[in-house]
């Protein structure tokens, strides 16, 4: 076994959500071993994290530029780092390790604004550093399947597209409370124009792109903020049209009671349809034209390859979020050691990368543009 | 038990489909008998029709118009009259009968123009007979007791109507074959300018409205005929926008492979949402904010009132379509059977009127024009 | 169209449940007319009901022997006569029905004891007249098309049969507070010897034998009485061994909270695999070994002949409870007026008869008698 | 952080399943650190296992014995010992382990005989290491709020249980194929005298032992070899009698198609029930008796804190087999670090142990005597 990427973090000290994790999903497959993180900036705050996480505490920094210059200069310093931070702190991160060739995953969006977005994107053309973006839904192992199924025409030509990530979460002013997630998520200056359209609207629209192969053409948004007092949008109603000439709906959602994190793609074209529910994701429908419905199942009977390839237990033991987001880092990981190495990755890089990051923040820009201008026709600005 | 009411049919011949529909959903409650009938616009084939139900062969007519005069000179003519035709007879033959004070239950949509609707609307004022609308799906218990618990403020204050009706029967050409049901409904003379979209979208329009009592403020629309040479919309994605704020998605589609009937409402408010879909009516979810999700079965514990009204049988004994219907008629007849003796209607009168269907033209000629206008919000003009 | 059959009724009066699902269920296909009733045993009950059906008070009885007297007397008398009392009552009613040629339409289990089922049936082989059994699950066009897929070898050898039926109206002593529905269905002299295992158990082991066409070689039951103070089982394990090899496990309960009527049967081949709820009766599941599960729908891809035959609307827009119950009703006309023409009926003849109905009581009396003996395997009483 | 405990293994070499399960779930929650391995019974596979795993090659042991006498020496040797053999070697391996003092984690079932597994218990008593059984069903957050709410008095006295674990892949000879999974699980003398109550049966038991609490009074079970010269059981159907009154049914098999592992429980007490599926094991149903039924989701409103203390992330985002099972490992973990610390564990510990491993193997010892015998009531011999 190849020794193990030396991993660092930028956020996911106390208090923090998606940092744990990211951190389970470097370790399910064993590729990782998390060795340095600039966790909080909080440096007490950082250094209890580090302590927490067992990590020695002379790799536990206050800040992550420090980290990165540190780091950079150790002979057997990280070789990779995860960025899991607000948004606003995602470009300025990445950029300082990146510049030092440090491989960099990062949490979606990809950035606050457009600007910062596409900054990011001329840094990751300039570094020899790998950029992978955490779009995790599109690991789990039926999202694959869906993609195979598209790409060898089992649908025919796609016609219609209908996607949607409701939540619940933000029914309240919650943000109110000083409940942290809540609180960042719903302040511009962190989380970018876009409330739901950027935290799960992009999720959304990522992944009716990745499964579809479609290109965007250009869309008609309305938002609203049905929180008193809130200051993005919590709702997001998005019509959609494709290049080539399929139609599709996006509708993203932070106040719809009794949805947890209900994303689902639905995907039609001449010669059958296809239904993928992220909260039960061992499951695919898949409905020739003409014939019955069929229950496709992980690592079941008529799951493929693509499938196969990221799975790791037998069908009817299912598999779940944190198994879906092990498969980008684990994928990463084939490419940082093919890296490493000097060869190619074996099989299909499939990660999402800096251009589907670009892509997400310029969906947020285009929705909050189209809903402003009432719902016009937009096209994105990439 | 009151006499029978003495009912005719205009259309409903061998080969049409929802002739029998009505002929069921009349007889379940036995409120009414069939006795005449204009069947079929082909004199042989009317007389082969009523020969088939076993009605007196000269009750049986060639053409509505000589029905209406007849019957309406007979001592025990018919009270009312159910009009099963293509869209563009309903109102042409609707007039007949409510000139002569017989009443009308009509299929829906209830016009192929706005024009006409509203001609036929105006025909309803100055006419003492009265006029339902078959907009079968309000007639399930389940909507009822949706209906109900969004009266009842148990949603707070609605924000989110996402309503779909997507079929899979129109994928093909299949007007091209010359199947009678393709063949009228995809042909702008008999159905109107709207396809998918008078068909089902009407529907699925009526059915938001009749669950949250929500008025419209505009829509945005765009439509596509995806087979090729298709005259009308096969897809329609339409964005709502409620008097008071509340938001909406519509989508109605004929070609995704799949969905047979999938007519399905989930409405979300402040204090919790509901689901129902029409393929397993005799379930609602109810989801109070903060609350487990709870399955509201008809009959079963936590169905109130509203959907006990137009229910038969014990819980776990599905009702399904017919009975929907069923409720439709059944709830007509106690209004007819009012008017013929002078009296009020007992309970609350909620089958849908010329109103409704004014409103579900006006809802087509509105989602033809904003799509042609490029998606540009638009009112219903009523 | 031929004359409606003319129909009278014993049992079914105020306060009744199962004789309004009757009357509705000889109506929805419009061939019979109801005519006659001895409605109750009170003579005021059994007149006020007549009248809230539109009978002529002439022809409502005070007792059933009376109307098989006069109505077997009458020119136009009925022709059939439907028993939808207690248990108990069934055979003496059946029998003085038979005796003049009337045929009957009788509700289930066939009767109170086994003696008396079969005196019953050789009652049946006595008399010209046809005895219909409402084993009305036996009428859902899925089950119909389960039945056909096992005939035809889909399954392979059938190996495993797993059904069960429980509900949880029963959960208290409900007849303790008079309830009439649970007063006689859990008293010995009304309902037999079995509870759970007569109410409900004898459809489930009904739909197992008509789905399969195995038969039963002996069983093994543990039946208790949960409720205190309760005289008949209201709960049934029991297992089963049928001839050729196939075992399977029955399952009746009437104290399972959150089961309405949630009869369900499962089969397993060696070549695949069927399942089917009665609470949703226009899906089956059939899952071909080695490939995904496919989900036949009611009238839609898939669907075969058999099921065809027993539909009445398109796929998508459900069938119920009431419409399976009719088409035991459409199929007993078709025999009647088969009968009445002195030809053959048209079709295959698919009603449950006296034979299923013996054994079903004869099931009761094993499981009672097997549970009795500490589960000692047991065979039927044939 | 408490240093990471160091791990052996027994088993699990290439070609193996189970035990890459265990290493993941070792891994998951960075509890452990594995640094020996017997892993295959032929050193050159064991060897290349070790590698492939990035072991030092001085710790791979040739078999089991020797790993135990040599890591029992060491002055950092491992800590404990993941078993992950066929059965009939889970006991000589784990007495090695134990008398040495290292902690065992075994797989299931415990033993291939009931005498072995008895041998076990008594070395479990005469040895202060602890003995872990990966039961890693009871690991899943939904089982734990089951457990919770029966504990509570949820749903009041229980009444009925019914368990069953139905799966395909034996549907046909597999074993003949050379399948190892398949060959080693249907030879008696390596799996014991069940096959399917042995390998999943035991799985069925458990959980319903584990959330209902109650104990076993006696059994009486019809095992069946569907498949042509099978040696073990493929099918077994069981009646289950609690202490106090309860009674159950379990179900297990590997010949019914279309189903995976399709564990499932129902639990019905006289105020309620609760229905759990493996599947989709993220939901809980509570149908409290005369409410509607209310879905808990993990982590989700309504879901307590025996469900909370091994959830890692939020509603919505699905947990799965691999989590579960890492929830018996980080437990385990917990008492091994108390151990260490000479403290006692913090929080309930729920791990199967040893008592529990006798039991399943007395269950199967039991169904195989009930079976043989007509299915007479049978008690474990524990």
């Amino acid at each position: 076994m190849a020794d193990r990427i030396k991993l660092g973090m930028v956020g996911g000290g106390r208090d923090a959500f998606i940092g744990g994790v990211h951190r389970i999903a470097a370790r399910i497959d064993d590729k990782y071993e998390l060795v340095a993180g600039a966790l909080s900036s909080t440096p007490e705050k950082s250094q209890a994290s580090g302590a927490d996480l067992g990590l020695d505490p002379s790799r536990v920094y206050d800040d992550f530029r420090q980290m990165a210059i540190r780091e950079g200069r150790l002979k057997a310093g990280i070789e990779a780092v995860a960025i899991v931070t607000p948004n606003h702190m995602h470009v300025p991160a990445a950029l300082e390790f990146l510049r030092r060739g440090i491989h960099v995953i990062c949490d979606k969006p990809l950035a606050a604004t457009l600007t910062e977005a596409k900054r990011l994107a001329r840094a990751c053309e300039r570094s020899d550093a790998l950029f992978v973006l955490t779009h995790n839904y599109t690991g789990y192992p039926m999202v694959r399947q869906a993609r195979e199924m598209v790409a060898a025409g089992d649908l025919g030509a796609i016609r219609v597209v209908q996607v949607e990530y409701p939540q619940d979460w933000l029914s309240t002013d919650l943000e109110a409370s000083g409940q942290k997630q809540a609180a960042w998520r719903t302040d511009p200056k962190q989380t970018g124009a876009g409330g739901s359209t950027g935290d799960i609207g992009t999720h959304a629209y990522n992944i009716a792109r990745f499964v579809t192969g479609l290109a965007l053409e250009e869309l008609a948004a309305d938002l609203s903020s049905f929180v008193e007092g809130r200051q993005v949008d919590d709702n997001g109603h998005v019509m959609l049209r494709f290049k080539g000439g399929a139609k599709g709906m996006l509708w993203c959602s932070q106040v719809a009671p009794g949805n947890e994190n209900a994303l689902r793609l639905r995907v039609y074209g001449d010669k059958g349809g296809l239904e993928w529910s992220q909260e039960d994701p061992n499951y695919l429908w898949h409905t020739p034209l003409g014939e019955p419905k069929r229950l496709i199942t992980r690592a079941g009977a008529g799951s493929g390859g693509a499938a196969g390839r990221v799975t790791r237990v037998p069908p009817g033991h299912p598999e779940g979020y944190l198994e879906g987001f092990a498969n980008i880092y684990t994928e990463a990981a084939e490419a940082i050691l093919a890296a490493r190495e000097g060869r190619k990755p074996s099989g299909e890089v499939t990660f999402p990368t800096v251009t589907d990051g670009v892509e997400g923040v310029a969906f947020v820009d285009a929705c909050v543009r189209s809903s402003q201008m009432g719902a016009r026709w937009t096209k994105l600005r990439m």
